[in-house]
């Protein structure tokens, strides 16, 4: 096992976005939505939480390099039966970001399962992807 | 916001058992069982990187309260198209581990997605959810 | 130096709080209150961060005890120069939870710090001291 | 809420320093002067703390950017009724440093108060501000 | 792998003790000794960073339980071409504590190594073992 | 105490060896060469817990300065009485790596002594050191 040598990669700027959802019952996105959710305002968590998992990407992914990171975002989006989550992280380094656009996919998805779980047994995190990555030396790329 | 006071609730032995996959291409699922990834022994880094994040839950979700874990253990199949995950973990305390059992598999997920990723690029994590759960107040539970 | 042994104090119900404030300018204030910050909903993020920051506290304080957290939440309430922030820690363990209930409140200032620092360099990180705790040997404390 | 982008930023080099103090009773004052605390040498501790700290700001501040730090300092002095704080951080970065600084000054102050706390519930961490900011765009920047 | 379940085993006092030693030249013992070293007071930083790491083990040892620790004491003593480091750590919990006093061990004897080696290339950690444990199941065991 | 200035110090490409062994009985490695140990695959979980440890070093060493690492291996051999392990770790940074390279020895010996030590009560971890260094102003050096 090895966490790869990148020291002979040129600096770029990189940029990956990753998406996934959290597959809930009408009810609970309602809950969400209407702000009765007794943990609290579990968008504001949420987004907050996969910012952070971007900095512990390297604790968490074994083989990941620890990387300096110019800037993150997670969206999020209420869908009919799912809160659907977007996250954009930046770096200027030898290597990409698609985990740490992943980490903070999945640990906003562990937040919003973590504050709605009482009340909906039944949640599923799904269709966790990297949907865009730009500017390493493998190109461009794009999938839905 | 609040991480909830279970000061109250009984200390009692508890289990959580979740579930994922990581959906791949054959060749990629071929390459874990023949052992010929370049970075090293897929299965048994993302067992031991699913272990290692259930101690790390506290510190990605946001308002899970930060226990004593009594056992872990992450089981892994490959399938045709995909890499199946399974992670149970107990715990003898006031509160349920089904976030450190969804935190074990959303982790070893990313560890198997970061393995890989250099020669499959449309991999999805997929159908994260809890399968069982045990010991606590609101009894036994059980789902696909 | 040594972590002092509490192996022999029995385990009691224990709460700490812990106050403190941000002063900032009255215009801050404003940003605040009117949700015109770029980086986003300042109370959402600093009562997070409060939270977070109680699992944290014996990584950050070199002789606390590592223990187990019942519950923890962060309160922000908007004075005309300032942000008044207050939070309470409960546990049931040897050891009391002063030094998690005013590591949540130096974190919760920070993170105010961090979002408004673009906009306002005379803040100041004020008055950060218990006002109640209970639970312990030492009986029941109180002070302004 | 996002982490903003400084990807476009030119990497220079930065210097913050941050100021605080802990209020406290001249007997313990004293105690410290004189080596009298049961837990350790409390100046030793608290200047580690406070440059430990440094490392953990990006975990402890949402929106923080996890950047390398090239040097870091923190300097202790007794006062009348308080142990002054003050925390130098230096990097060669696209983003400054007064966060690390001010996160090293609060956690030198936690682990003071920690270690007198048995014998001195009335202490106070007070007046945690930037004093010295030099090496961004905004300029060189000095206050008391 | 997996993080052998403990839940069925009774809660106990347990203790155990560590040593080990960075072997060194003379005239490092020496500046030591005489507080000559550039970066600092070696003994305080290597014991505190000794204790602080007691808590980083279940985040260092991968199938380790994360634990309650009831105390912790790290000391040394400077011997004629080596630093003697010893740790003692202490809990009342269902698994032992001896990887937490190895690991205290340890991270004394890097720090010492990181502070003395602009001076001194042949340091070595040398005879990291356990040399007292008690409490458990298996009972008491001594050993130089 | 203070985390040495490197700002002015030029980047450059540095690498770093460390090495150790954990001393044990023939029955403790055979259990090992036949995959009989039942924690696991000790020699998988020791190269894992050495890279990850390699992330964790500036928590670790007080006074280690957080940087990009660019490639990290941990290698493994059996001998008649021991487990020797090889940590190399590479940067283009402002500082070496030699706390990193050994940590990461330090890591793998503590999870190899934690997954063999209910069977062999007499393991040591035994001369951890540097071996290689190269990149850095105080140019090449070797040692056993």
């Amino acid at each position: 096992m090895k966490m790869v040598d990148v020291g002979q990669k040129p600096k770029t700027e990189r940029v990956a976005t990753a998406r996934g959802r959290v597959a809930m019952s009408p009810e609970s996105v309602a809950r969400v939505r209407q702000g009765e959710v007794e943990k609290g305002d579990v968008l504001a968590a949420a987004r907050l939480a996969g910012i952070m998992a971007v900095k512990r990407t390297p604790d968490l992914v074994p083989l990941c390099h620890p990387i300096a990171i110019s800037g993150a975002e997670v969206t999020l989006e209420l869908g009919p039966e799912a809160i659907e989550i977007a996250a954009t992280v930046r770096t200027v380094e030898r290597t990409g970001v698609e985990m740490e656009a992943l980490t903070a996919v999945s640990a906003a998805a562990l937040c919003i399962y973590d504050m709605l779980k009482s009340g909906d047994r039944g949640m599923r995190i799904e269709a966790v992807r990297v949907t865009h990555k730009a500017g390493g030396r493998s190109g461009t790329f794009d999938q839905d």
